[in-house]
């Protein structure tokens, strides 16, 4: 840790006492043992041929250069793409053979998203995975099995579980839309839900450039103005309007971010069939379009700025419109998104625990691995909607939380492959046990059964005569206990008096500054 | 289609009436469109590199060299063994170096087997990829969720099930012990059920020699003798009982099939921790000694004579002793053995839809899938309990069996990659669209849509008004009405009135010849 880290991490008043004290203190009081973001041991899966990725990767190009992307109500933007080189007509920009990718270059592979706790700063890029919640539903199913518009206590109630799951490595944003506080208000308090529940690093908002700067605003009351002016200390996520547009919203706090050096995470956001093509190549060729779009724009916006490629695919039911989720073909489209990424340097975002089911039903579950484990596979290096996600994404489900953080830290074990060391080789414990005996007792499994597996703290493995006798309960029931549990047993990290102070007094500030708005 | 061919094809009777017309009647009357085993079009993904697999194989050899495998209550087996130039002491055999490997060249490194209608055979081994439902469990979860030891009545249920469903391109063995029949006769009611109610290719009985003679005299009597002796047309599982013996009745069996020139699946089944240390390189380099050894001794039996490395490998909760599944160090153990398999040159079969739960609820879907997955992605030849599979395998549920076949039609699509064509590419269509527009009623959509997309029949993907006023069905609950409709739309595929009557008289005579047994 350099002097200056270490002077920021003071000024982030993560412990209160300092030193080892404090943290034994946070760690008993606070979250259980987490683990950190995943460096993972195990290749990414490609299911496109080298010939493959450069046919869609040819296609994107002639898609900029002949149709282009246009950028709406944005001036400036055009501007900025005329000078850049870019044919502007209109708001249409086309964008000359590798002017994108040209741009592109300046763009971190990797960078680090700094928590204010040190030890839980992520890796965006490379090997590493990062797991962040659910974004964006309005409705929540909450423990009593309603499902009703979420609330700020809601929000609360996410962020305090994120920060308790062990394999969650992130905060995330918008874990649940807070609809009972005024809509121009309300990232006030949900910027301030991540930092004052949560110590693990968090998303400011995007749907306005002003609450953009408002998040910034409030990450420099945390990290201080230079330390923000220097890392990224937020990661935002910014959807293209597919097919082929970026609005003025979007754009807007693109700007604002990258202009922060902060980082943004450029998503075209597609139902095949409706936003793109019905074709897996042709959601890949189009969502790479927009992508570079987004990010060679980020570029220009300021050179070096951090940008992650995003991609949001799902297919559509083609009798109801209605989007579908765990089918093959988006699976299909993220292996080759994260191939298209590595390719361009950048780190990618795609996957989660998505699923179409109303309930946390075997559908759910069935539908959020088809996601989850293409997601792991493919190398995904932030993975939004990592846990919680029902419904389409409508809803945030309390007990589809825990069961995906369950799977997530599954996933991370796997993600570590083999231990070939003389441990894991165990030969000596075939020799010490040998044909027709067992190996409960001996001496290589004493010293290796309490790390040897995964334990769910979910999963029933018990006889069928003990799960009658505890009342037949389904695995939502247990989630249902646990959540319970976990939201009794919360304890806030701790957090500087005069920070949380700072952002009180300016989060009246604003609010006082305007009338509120519902819309 | 060789005139020998067509010939076992007339004598196996399945087209009464022969020709185009009863193939129609079959369609119409029998299974929905039945997908063809898998061709894969994506390579294998390997978790080991070659220093790691290379590592396993010198382990394997070692312990087949210092330790070695007992081969108990069976001196012809020692015999055999001696004289191919093994040590043998006692009922242990140990192998020179690079003796077992040896043997197994003689193997195929993939066969065909025969079902009694050619267009449902299956190749196993190389890119292919074989659905065959749960083996094994005593009890039923039924239709009224009563949880009962299996009958016949079950069996032939499950067997009419493994025929209607599209992406189930295998009959199986024992889809249930139908403990309603005797125990020294209910072979006979099984292999006649799988022939009767299916046209699919099917498993013989491994429980004692005889009844595996009584599986290879009734399949004679299907496909005629000559064609048994020179095909395969029974694929047999052969569980070893590890750590490292074989065992009386698994050899006899062995012996039976290998001679008669049918498959034998040689499968180490391993609870790690109990039959096998706990570490994922333990339970691989054991599994691969025992599975060598099998494989080898088939060879002895009759060099040729088509064999399948088997692996079953779960972990246990060290503090029950219960099995657990869906973890992931079990999915660790299933990439490094369908390597290992490669390597060796002969199929490979693992994995399948496997769980602990005790319902058909989330913790089933999610284990099933952290399995089915790796055994799609590892490339696994012969899939054993792809369907039906609950709590720990004691157990057949109808409800999972086609919520999981749902999901082997989604694997196998996906198995099937991009499309590249242009049409896959889809440049028109974007260039037809262009930005902001949208692509429902574009031509492109038009002509792909109906196939664009897997259509899964039990996802509801319907908006939650929608939802609740069906009913708020779980997917269980859908799942139960399509197993009731599938039961009644059954209609048995036609067999030759001959052959059905030499079934019978077969199995009266057999059943005449000895008393009733129940243990």
């Amino acid at each position: 840790m350099s002097g200056a880290d270490e002077q920021a991490g003071r000024r982030r008043g993560r412990r209160g006492g300092g030193g080892a004290e404090a943290r034994r203190g946070a760690r008993l009081g606070g979250a259980m043992e987490s683990y950190r973001f995943i460096t993972r041991k195990l290749k990414p899966y490609e299911v496109l041929s080298d010939e493959g990725v450069e046919l869609i990767e040819h296609n994107a190009d002639l898609i900029l250069e002949e149709i282009g992307i246009e950028f709406r109500d944005d001036p400036e933007a055009l501007e900025m793409w005329r000078d850049a080189g870019a044919d502007i007509d209109g708001v249409r920009v086309r964008f000359p053979k590798g002017l994108c990718r040209e741009l592109i270059k300046t763009a971190p592979a990797q960078f680090t998203q700094h928590a204010r706790n040190p030890e839980r700063s992520v890796e965006i890029g490379g090997d590493h995975t990062v797991f962040a919640p659910v974004y964006g539903p309005p409705f929540v199913r909450d423990l009593d099995g309603v499902r009703r518009y979420a609330t700020i206590e809601d929000f609360r109630n996410f962020v305090k579980l994120a920060y308790m799951a062990p394999a969650m490595h992130h905060s995330g944003g918008t874990v649940c839309e807070p609809v009972d506080v005024p809509v121009n208000k309300r990232h006030l308090d949900m910027v301030y839900s991540h930092i004052r529940y949560s110590d693990k690093p968090f998303m400011g908002s995007v749907t306005h450039p002003e609450r953009a700067a408002d998040s910034i605003a409030m990450a420099k009351l945390v990290f201080g103005d230079d330390f923000v002016d220097n890392n990224c200390v937020l990661i935002n996520l910014i959807n293209a309007n597919s097919p082929m547009v970026f609005d003025e919203t979007m754009l807007g706090a693109l700007k604002t971010y990258a202009r922060a050096g902060q980082a943004t995470v450029i998503s075209p956001f597609i139902l095949a069939g409706a936003m793109a093509p019905v074709t897996a190549a042709g959601v890949l060729t189009q969502t790479l379009a927009e992508a570079m779009a987004g990010m060679a724009f980020a570029q220009l916006c300021r050179p070096g700025a951090p940008v992650v490629f995003g991609s949001f695919a799902s297919s559509i039911s083609m009798q109801s419109g209605a989007p579908t989720f765990g089918t093959p073909e988006p699976a299909l489209v993220l292996y080759g998104a994260a191939h298209l990424a590595r390719r361009l340097g950048v780190p990618f975002r795609s996957g989660g625990g998505l699923c179409g089911s109303k309930a946390p039903d075997a559908q759910a579950a069935y539908e959020t691995l088809s996601t989850l484990n293409p997601t792991m596979m493919a190398g995904v290096n932030f993975v939004l909607h990592a846990a919680g996600w029902l419904e389409g994404g409508l809803v945030s489900s309390y007990e589809k939380f825990v069961m995906d953080c369950d799977q997530l830290a599954m996933l991370q074990r796997f993600s570590q492959g083999y231990d070939l060391s003389e441990n894991g080789q165990a030969l000596d414990a075939m020799r010490e046990v040998g044909p027709g005996s067992h190996y409960l007792g001996c001496a290589h499994t004493q010293a290796n059964f309490q790390t040897a597996f995964y334990r769910s703290p979910l999963a029933d493995n018990n006889s069928y005569e003990q799960w009658l006798a505890e009342g037949e309960k389904r695995i939502e029931q247990r989630a249902n206990e646990l959540v319970r549990k976990w939201l009794a047993d919360f304890q806030a990290p701790p957090l500087d008096q005069g920070i949380d102070e700072a952002l009180g007094a300016f989060i009246r500030q604003k609010k006082d500054s305007m009338p509120d708005a519902f819309t």
